[in-house]
């Protein structure tokens, strides 16, 4: 046999490989956060985007929901506009909203736009399409931050009609309040609250981290698999701090509404969403109910 | 039967008058251009909102198309841009685009915000979701104008799935190149593509002249109906003048296409689409195809 | 703006104010017993039809379930046959039977005739169609007065099957006995039965009253709205009397098998229906289960 | 074997027998004009909904048209007016309609009573329901003879709608004008256009004679099959006469509208219906296109 | 009239005695375990197919389960294998579970090939399509006797699938262990793990014996219909004896699983099957839960 | 970055080149002639089917059509059968035609077995199941060789019906005659006159060859692409002989009924099927009608 159909060969095998995965995601709904480095180097961006269209065409029915971080701050310098933060929230006035809200949607339809270039459907869609996401105000420590918003519910049915239909819907985190008033709304936030209104199957976050370590400074210290239970005593201890407390709070409260897994997948990795998913390595950390669900692939899974 | 009593009754009458032209609807597509003063007059908005949300309510399939004007020269001067026009054409490179389609977009999720709350689900689209809008570059005159492009397709699946799933689309005019580019279309030239691609019953522009005069002066003149064949006569006597004469032929071309009628209505009168298809009046001018159509509403209709 | 003009903008306003209420009841079960006056005098009765086949086209889904009276007794007369009752109820030999169901028959036939002069596709069904009502004999203080029957079961399948092929199904009083014989049934109890079977969302008794007054001879006095609690107090004071109590506790079960709102209307009023229906002023007397349902058309209800 | 079970082997083989029938003609649409001595005599009336229930339970789709005959007659003698005729055909004032329709209705839905104390789903219907039969005017000779119409169309979408929801129509001969008026229609004639608008596979005739005979005196000169041009040649002959002439013209038109076979049986054989479709015996006269539709139930069908 | 015609009308008059069973048993799950004699006797094969292809034409949903018996043995000794036994099981090594599953799989295929000669939809499957049977090792008196399998699930959806697409089932009871290989499992068996899985109405024992008889040499001390009660008293008093006593348990679980009726049924009498459903008779031995449903015909049947 | 994590990621662009075959085939029937040494080797047998079932899992609608080859010749030498040929055909008189039956049905539900083993609903079929193969005798230069037939219909319905409820079909070539008796057909003509009746996207067979070469004794002639006009030619100038000629002319017949592309593969090579489908190499020969269909991968595809 050919060299060149060697290498044939052992493409086909790494397909066969993920004939498992396949079916067993099969129909199940996978929501992406989509955030960080991922959202900023082309290329990263890229990868994101051709494993969700290979995630979509495989028969799962994957959903994203992105934010915009750097690309609000740069606009609002751009209208000659200072940001403020309280509390290391953005105090969000009525012109901020505005530019936040343009900001997310030009971002919004850039990534359809390259969901539609590998030739799925997509629809982009903030929180005001169907009503999707109603808020309602969040204050930090009491102070007024402006139209920054909570979810107070999801229209499950919205995306499950566009699922129905085949689109890949893609959301940008803007809400609608009681009296219809727009709020922004956290990107995690949004993620876990549409992850459990749909009863998805996972739950991944692209951060720019290895996933949770005992040691954040040392990468060799990722705990690749975590219970609810361990992942609170983790908590208690001081093991887990600052910023990741409330994201570990966000994604045990997801699991415990019925969502299977939650993953916080270091983003920076290309195509780290497929490595997840079709092979047994376990990038980033894995957050799921008690000991049964460890063996999540079957027994043979380590 | 008291003073208050015969008010009610009064009320009564106009929805009973209503009755033949819900019926005569009833299910049909029927695609409007919002642009002109109703968009940027806060109540003549809620208005045609309003009008929108009511034919969808009672059983017709309104779909929204609208531009950006205004707003769009607006927000480029806030990022320091200078607008630059060709023949009357903006010319368009990359930045501009952006700040076009951010705006755009902004618009677009502000009627969906608009809409909702009357209790309507509606979806805002631009042309890049589900690659509804397909688009090639236009030059004017030669010139390369940047990122202006001319309709060369549209989805129709894409706006019948999302009509059967009870939402009432509102897009916004920017296309998808053959290599996946932004490209800027004019709204009226979507919003015929659009009326032709998904064979509505009707396309209505909301514009800002009483209709199609024979003397542009003299809203006297006004020209309540005319056949495609009167049309082509005004243009070649020289009646007809002006930027009049491309949107009367992208009119005679849409009903060549299918569309059963197209108006031209003033969007400065509140209500008028209501007024245009609850009475008999005839706001603006109807453009159909021949003397047979003349008798639209049934034979009483003068 | 011309007179003409503003006119028909008063007309538009009328139709715009209608929207919250389209919205309200839209694919919403809406059961109609139609009787009295309204039977009787031509013009009423078209008003009457006029106001079903609105909430039809904008959506509502009627039914209307009728009676006879009158006209069957002018029919027995024609045929040399007097009539005899025992409390009030007609004694229903045979011959009575055969007579009466003729004539609701042709009633039922004529409001069909009606309704499709209309333009909406009507259905016209007796109790035996699809065997929907079941009944058995009725005693009159335990004396027998023939065929008269009560409602022992409705098969709501039928009309849910009609109404999901769109029809508007109107029917007359009849009944079939464990036996197949046939029953004459009353309109009122029929249609309670009916709105309980299908779950409607409202039941509108069409009668020849202003509603509940605490004096019925002073029409002042009305009551325009009544918890059940309220209801059955009335009664235990004596307020309510004669044959208005039978009726309220037919509401009162109505109501308590999970029908919203029960409406006692003057039929004599022309567009009664739209009026209750379309605006916040109460025409006759409305029942409802408690205090919460007082706020049925919104905190801005007065 | 014991005798007895030799007599329910027999049954057994008989229902085996009809094995190829009930293939033949499953889900089949047959249209039945019922009427003549089938509908007077209480016992044959039973054999033929017997018939007609069967046939919908193994599948068939069967339709019945009946008339009022001798019972209108009677009726308008019990109220008194006297009926005139017209060459042959009865003159319909306002007051001999209104008998007649009632009359109809009664039949109709005693028929519908009698098939679901067979326990199948039976729905009554005159022509006005839904639109189902829309008649003009019709003149004797020119002469004018009140409310006597012919079919202009039929609305086979109310019966196909019907039949979907699995329930068995059954339909007196009234219709609407072009205005809504009530027109009194021949029941064959409605039975034919009836067969033409669904497309039936049969359309059957219960008659008072043993079919086509070549001497209508002499029942052993019955004709068993007979091809279009057959029919046509023996009515240029002169050996067919009379009231057959019409009938004749009616099942030639059907025929050539897409009917397969009509088929006139003697009404006064009970269970004609099922003896004509469940053996190859030939009950009555059977007319069919041609010589190749003669081998109706395969080459051994002698 | 003619005698030819005298026997027609007996004939008819069968026809519509069978009407309140056909109505009965209308879309209901009949499973039939065909073997024994009515398998070997090509006469009585023939009569069997006839039988279940009525029932499916006329709108019940009969599944096949059979077995090879001794056509097994046949190729057997055909191919140079000696068969053995264990307590009257087969022993089964891979070789015989070869020949066996080839036989079961001609038998299956022909009897396809006879339902599909008579015009009806019929699929052959084992319990290895689609998974339906899966299937653990059974010892006797714990004794390896190879590939002799008992069920441990049948997927009711591959069935419910099939007779949704209007296919007759026709089953050979392989099944799959839980690595895939393959078992044979008992014919009995199966049909009632089938039965149960699917809800069915009735499931009928074709067998060799006249039913269950008090003493099994004398065929009129039959047992006509038996309680679970009743049976297990039988079995406790020793009056049932033998290969009897597992296949009424195997019935008495099935009826506790929802099965409505089990009738072990005398193949040898031809048309058993019809005669069972079709008459009041009582072939053989019917088994229900309790005193109720012994009047599973109507008050009417004894 | 690790080195496992370097592997991970080259096998994560695999799957990602995937990506538009997919795409390409999502939702499209292909027909699998499966034969030769892909069947007898049981590690190439796994790679067929493990292909086969990846194939549907990611969206594709395969079919497998099989042979027995010599398993029949094995079983009849079991059974003391000497195989007689003439001009290369079997003679298949009643006896062998019964082996052959048993050992296509056996090698079937093996197939059957091995796809369920990985998860995928399969369905075993003979042409006998809901009457898909019809044949007639075929006759070998006039000579009666037995029961050797040849397609006459195919029933596509039942393929697309079980399709709809997601089986992967498994097909053995045997078929029934016009009076329902068994016959054999060739395994290739049943899979050309398949994936003609199914509009298959694509047929491929699975042989024993490295596909069409000019020089057969020389695999560096191989043909990698053939226009039907070509393929012509070679027959012609004597470029193709032998067994290869009728085989092309099937081909060639497929593809003028509506096939897109007929492969002829390589069934020794492992995963020949996905290499065919997920690469541009082109493994073997395909035929397709003409100059257009070259660039059937896009116009990237060398």
């Amino acid at each position: 046999m050919s060299q060149k159909m060697q290498e044939y060969l052992k493409k086909a095998e790494v397909l066969i490989e993920a004939l498992p995965y396949i079916q067993r995601f099969n129909r199940k709904i996978i929501v992406v956060k989509y955030g960080g480095s991922a959202m900023i180097d082309e290329t990263l961006k890229k990868r994101v985007i051709e494993d969700v269209t290979l995630l979509k065409l495989v028969g799962f029915k994957p959903i994203i929901v992105h934010g915009g971080g750097k690309e609000i701050s740069r606009w609002m310098e751009k209208t000659g506009k200072q940001p403020t933060f309280v509390n290391g929230l953005r105090v969000t006035d009525e012109e901020t909203m505005e530019v936040a809200e343009m900001v997310l949607g030009k971002v919004n339809k850039g990534l359809v736009q390259l969901v539609e270039s590998l030739g799925v459907r997509a629809i982009g869609l903030s929180g005001k399409d169907g009503g999707l996401l109603r808020a309602q105000k969040k204050f930090s420590d009491g102070k007024d931050i402006g139209f920054v918003g909570e979810v107070t519910s999801v229209d499950a049915n919205v995306l499950l009609d566009l699922l129905e239909k085949d689109f890949l819907p893609i959301i940008c985190p803007i809400g609608l309040g009681e009296d219809y008033q727009t709020y922004n709304i956290n990107a995690d936030d949004a993620a876990c609250a549409i992850a459990q209104a749909v009863h998805a199957e996972k739950l991944a976050f692209l951060s720019d981290v290895e996933g949770i370590c005992t040691d954040p400074a040392d990468a060799s210290t990722l705990i690749s698999e975590l219970t609810i239970q361990e992942g609170k005593q983790l908590i208690e201890k001081g093991t887990i701090t600052g910023g990741m407390i409330p994201k570990l709070y966000s994604c045990i409260e997801a699991i415990q509404a019925g969502v299977s897994r939650v993953h916080i997948l270091d983003g920076r990795i290309p195509h780290c969403l497929l490595l997840e998913i079709f092979t047994n390595r376990g990038i980033g950390t894995a957050i799921f109910e008690g000991e049964r669900s460890r063996f999540y692939y079957g027994p043979d899974n380590q």
